[in-house]
């Protein structure tokens, strides 16, 4: 396949590597993942991350292990196993759904080069994002983040964060509110990597301190991505996101999800039809010492459409009579 | 003066100590408190911690520094370098303005005994608490506290988790909900140790999974201390709880806040005349490994009274319209 280096992951001729993202900001270190079953122990572990991400990874390890010469049979196999690594993020299925019809049309030796398009194809969405979500953000806007939505969670640029770095490229100041997004701190250890990398001005709080800032007046609109999102609008993404958007609606900000549009899933009618994964309590414990506590430990919550001011999608941004009229489902 | 030991201050001949509360639940580790210096840094690295607890901590130290032979200009040097040990929580100025009262119409000799008053009442004042708040909990409820509110914060058995400790003892089922409490963790570190020594059924959750929670249905009621009540019934509570509080109002909860009288600040008209204490970025990075991170740390926001429900004192329970026509003053 051929050769490439994005954020967090890359492709030589030994094969696929991942940057541990449970590492960072610690350590930038690479890990190989010479089969399937390594890919979907990192999915798990959360070492690669990210709706977009997850799926791009899963589909290039099939192409190079179709590149490598396992048989349909096999392939098919490692597919279903790979759709199983995580529930919640829809981009996995769609993703490996495409692998998989293109397979049965075209054969095992279409793979590799429907990989990398999905790959590349990856980079232009999120340029396309980037640019539709820099527009709704005003020079001197102060923003608010969750998780993290940058090149770490994609191949390209990133979904909410990618829009905040258009938005410096294009000339605007701006200031970013980083969420650090327990338990796992995905905005705490990776958003301000990414913050710090892209040279955006930000500052860190604890997930609990956003209302009392948006008290404060010192946001302007809350950007977020989203792991999918049902045909009404609803939309899944990392727990708190509910949370930012009750607030948002209680203190009259907009509120915004960006998300290619391979994030929507047309067999979901709305948010309860979206399966929440939830992950062990040492997650939780950890940080407490509380080892043996009680814990209920969703990894996703899910937002309603009518907290939603839009929808920033590579097609277009769409409000909620866009949503209405059907605009995710076009 | 005389021995006694709480949750976490005793006093016996060798003076007062405190248990480390930055070292639960990992290690029960009893500190000395031999002068007004190290209770300043005890209180300031929150190793003594909660607004009752804080104000009968001072007293008791100052009322060792008499009782020792001070004098009453040592003693009053002492009590205004105590009184700035930490700014938000009004429990520590009401306690040592009395303190101070006590010493200039009493003399020095009568602040031994007038710290022990203090510390008696805040006994007394918890039962109180503990018996109005228990008489609006029903059997069978989901309660959802935040920060830490029993015996670690007051002498007595608490103020929020204390009305969950009577309810418990009048026999009624519950199930409390414990927010971690970012990013000092007093709800995960704490208030679990506490519902496990109380044999009270409880869930870990982290902060931003209280909106999905409530959405869920699983929350029906959500009581929090308080660290300074204005006239206006304006509260600043541990950071995190205006986000509670905007939450239940979202989701039609009720949300009440639990506190002595003490709490109020009858000098402060409103919510915004409370200073809010911001702390160290340490605070924040160390979960995240994001050392030098730029980082806003407040340890305290505040919720204005039109999100509470009712306000639960040692001297009754007041709704809004109570504490328009001036309840908290009376």
């Amino acid at each position: 396949m051929t050769p490439f280096t994005s954020t967090a992951i890359k492709m030589d001729s030994k094969g696929l590597s991942i940057l541990d993202q449970t590492q960072l900001p610690k350590l930038e270190a690479w890990l190989e993942s010479p089969n399937v079953e390594s890919m979907i122990q990192h999915i798990r572990e959360l070492r690669v991350r990210g709706a977009p991400l997850i799926g791009v990874a899963a589909s290039l390890q099939l192409g190079w292990l179709a590149e490598k010469g396992a048989s349909e049979a096999e392939v098919e196999k490692a597919l279903w196993a790979l759709r199983e690594a995580r529930p919640t993020a829809v981009n996995l299925m769609n993703c490996l759904d495409r692998m998989l019809r293109t397979m049965k049309t075209k054969g095992v030796d279409a793979l590799a080069d429907e990989a990398e398009a999905i790959c590349l194809e990856d980079v232009r969405l999120c340029e396309r994002m980037a640019k539709n979500g820099a527009a709704l953000i005003e020079d001197g806007d102060q923003l608010l983040t969750h998780c993290n939505t940058g090149g770490l969670a994609t191949v390209g640029m990133g979904t909410a964060l990618g829009a905040a770095i258009q938005a410096v490229r294009d000339g605007k100041k701006i200031h970013v509110y980083v969420d650090e997004t327990r338990p796992l701190l995905q905005g705490g250890r990776l958003n301000t990597w990414e913050c710090a990398k892209h040279k955006i001005p930000y500052t860190l709080i604890c997930d609990n301190m956003a209302a009392f800032l948006m008290q404060k007046g010192k946001v302007d609109r809350v950007l977020v991505g989203a792991d999918r999102i049902a045909r009404n609008g609803d939309f899944a993404n990392k727990i708190g996101t509910y949370s930012l958007a009750v607030n948002c609606k209680f203190h009259g900000l907009p509120f915004y999800v960006v998300a290619p549009r391979t994030t929507v899933d047309v067999n979901c009618a709305h948010g309860g039809d979206i399966p929440v994964e939830e992950r062990k309590p040492e997650e939780v414990w950890k940080a407490s010492s509380a080892h043996g506590a009680p814990v209920w430990n969703p990894a996703f919550d899910v937002t309603p459409s009518d907290l939603v001011t839009a929808w920033i999608l590579d097609t277009g941004v769409y409000d909620r009579a866009d949503v209405r009229a059907g605009a995710l489902i076009g």
